[in-house]
């Protein structure tokens, strides 16, 4: 069997420089190499829901763009079958079968949904659906039978917990589910890109970031507000580059040849150096980041311009994708109910 | 609106004479009245897979089981729909999106379920479906719009559960959900009927019950086995009617008219005195039992028969109320989708 790749984003907001860098980019590679039978891209509204429920006009709202930042950085139809999860009603039967399969102790111990629940400061009323969103994940990813799937390092646990229920399912009826495997971006920093304010995460909620959606105007003014080092004050002064939001965003949005092209130096370490001595500016640094950021984006952005006055072929896109996923997913829960043995009508 | 009627049973052995008793004969009589626009009848095989999951066939095997109890007692298939709770997907659906109304704390605080896990002695092994499963009969409940449920005491919680969520949901997502009433059997004894052994229970674990699909002969041995009173030894001796079986089932099953039918008193506090008095016999006693059960389960067991030789009759009135359910299901779903705002292909 060749791979089956299955990726996704919550759609809660428009997607950012950090998702880009931590996964679009990758998906796109992923896509053109070729490597796979199938490649799906889901829109994970349901999932979403577990811990909007009470704002699913946020969840509706950003559908659409969400999908529009897909198109916009290269992902294509005619290789990626995008859908959209709450439009694929087998996922949730399939969720309520494996749910018999996982203990709440076991859900509790989810060191990812630990953490989250933490952050989203739940405390005692934790949604029932939110807590069982890895068994959700778990019947996304089985339902399409992907092998593959690009994850964060904070998301291995739910292909842990993924790779539990199908031994467990395997078990008790019989082979019918397939393992998969997280597919780990290398870099560490691009898997976690900082705010522009220095912030460990760049984010819609804390307003530190740029999305693929800006205008170069919004760029430009976000970048000139990047975080830099608050001792360089005069331009002759002495710099720091680590924790140096510019710096930090060459290192990874740059190459060489960029560095060349926009300034007056040779390569990004050559820059670096000149900052650390003196007698580089900060709004000098800047322009030269926001010159190699705009190399990036204006074709997202003219994609993204074709695609808003095209909604008809988005949505096109969205209905036929969902449909060719339905059949698969539709064809997996019959597997499913037969190896369980509730298919008293076949 | 009418009233519309919802009931069912987990398939995990044949029903009883405490069935009978507490459930079915309440139905067959709500069934007559004609008080309903509709009345359904849900074979909850996924409900009995939350706690049964690693032992599929006995579901399975159970299924066409309790079906043929239902027809046998009377359940009319032309005022009845009845159905297969897993061949509805639409109830795993609504379940899915119920999750996320329900916290994970009120779950726990379930007092049936609570009761039901001490019994199981899950301890900290509770499967994740089993302690959701008032979140799926809600979605049993309102799929059908069901507003009456025939219930035992110890299922008002769940009755509360239910119109928690619809309360909720309605909160949240406007108007969509009804809420229900539990419809209570009158008679104490009758909604939990002990056990031929004295036993609080009639259970098919204990082995200390008659089912509907008891031969004549089944049911003579077993009548013949009841406790009594342990100290009634000589036939002159003074007998206890308190705590005695037999005098417990005379009491919920003759009428007058049968005990002077089938003996020389004119009623059964008639017989009680004498019994109290001593002079009667515990053979005596348990054949007049005996007669008197024989004329209930008489045409129950031909019924049974006629149906066990045409099961394609019963398949079909399963396969048809099914896909009855179904579209009435798939109505309520199409509703609770576009409540959320999730129908975006419409």
């Amino acid at each position: 069997m060749g791979n089956i790749i299955l990726t996704g984003d919550r759609p809660t907001g428009n997607l950012h420089l950090g998702h880009y860098i931590g996964s679009l980019k990758n998906r796109v590679k992923l896509q053109n190499e070729g490597n796979y039978d199938k490649m799906y891209i889901m829109i994970a509204d349901a999932q979403a829901l577990t811990d909007n429920f009470d704002n699913p006009k946020k969840i509706q709202d950003n559908l659409y763009n969400v999908m529009l930042d897909y198109l916009s950085v290269g992902l294509d139809p005619n290789k990626v079958t995008f859908f959209i999860q709450s439009q694929v009603s087998e996922l949730t039967e399939l969720t309520f079968y494996y749910m018999n399969l996982v203990t709440l102790s076991r859900l509790q111990r989810n060191p990812t949904v630990k953490n989250e629940i933490r952050q989203k400061s739940f405390n005692e009323s934790i949604p029932t659906g939110f807590l069982c969103y890895p068994i959700s994940q778990t019947a996304d990813i089985t339902a399409f039978k992907a092998n593959v799937i690009p994850v964060g390092n904070d998301q291995l646990p739910m292909i842990e917990q993924a790779n539990e229920i199908v031994n467990t399912f395997n078990r008790i009826y019989g082979e019918t589910l397939i393992k998969c495997e997280g597919y780990l971006e290398k870099n560490e920093i691009a898997q976690r890109l900082p705010g522009l304010d220095g912030n460990a995460k760049m984010s819609k909620s804390l307003n530190n970031g740029i999305f693929l959606s800006d205008s170069s105007e919004e760029v430009y003014k976000k970048v000139m507000s990047m975080y830099t080092d608050e001792n360089h004050i005069r331009i002759d002064d002495p710099g720091k580059v680590e924790g140096n939001m510019v710096f930090t965003y060459l290192d990874v949005f740059s190459t060489d040849d960029q560095i060349k092209k926009y300034s007056d130096f040779n390569s990004l370490d050559d820059m670096k150096k000149k900052y650390q001595e003196g007698g580089l500016g900060d709004v000098k640094i800047k322009k030269i980041l926001y010159s190699i950021l705009e190399e990036l984006l204006t074709p997202i952005r003219e994609k993204r311009k074709y695609y808003e006055n095209n909604m008809d072929v988005v949505k096109d896109i969205l209905k036929k994708g969902t449909i060719q996923a339905r059949k698969e997913a539709q064809k997996t829960l019959e597997e499913v109910k037969r190896s369980i043995g509730i298919n008293y009508f076949e």
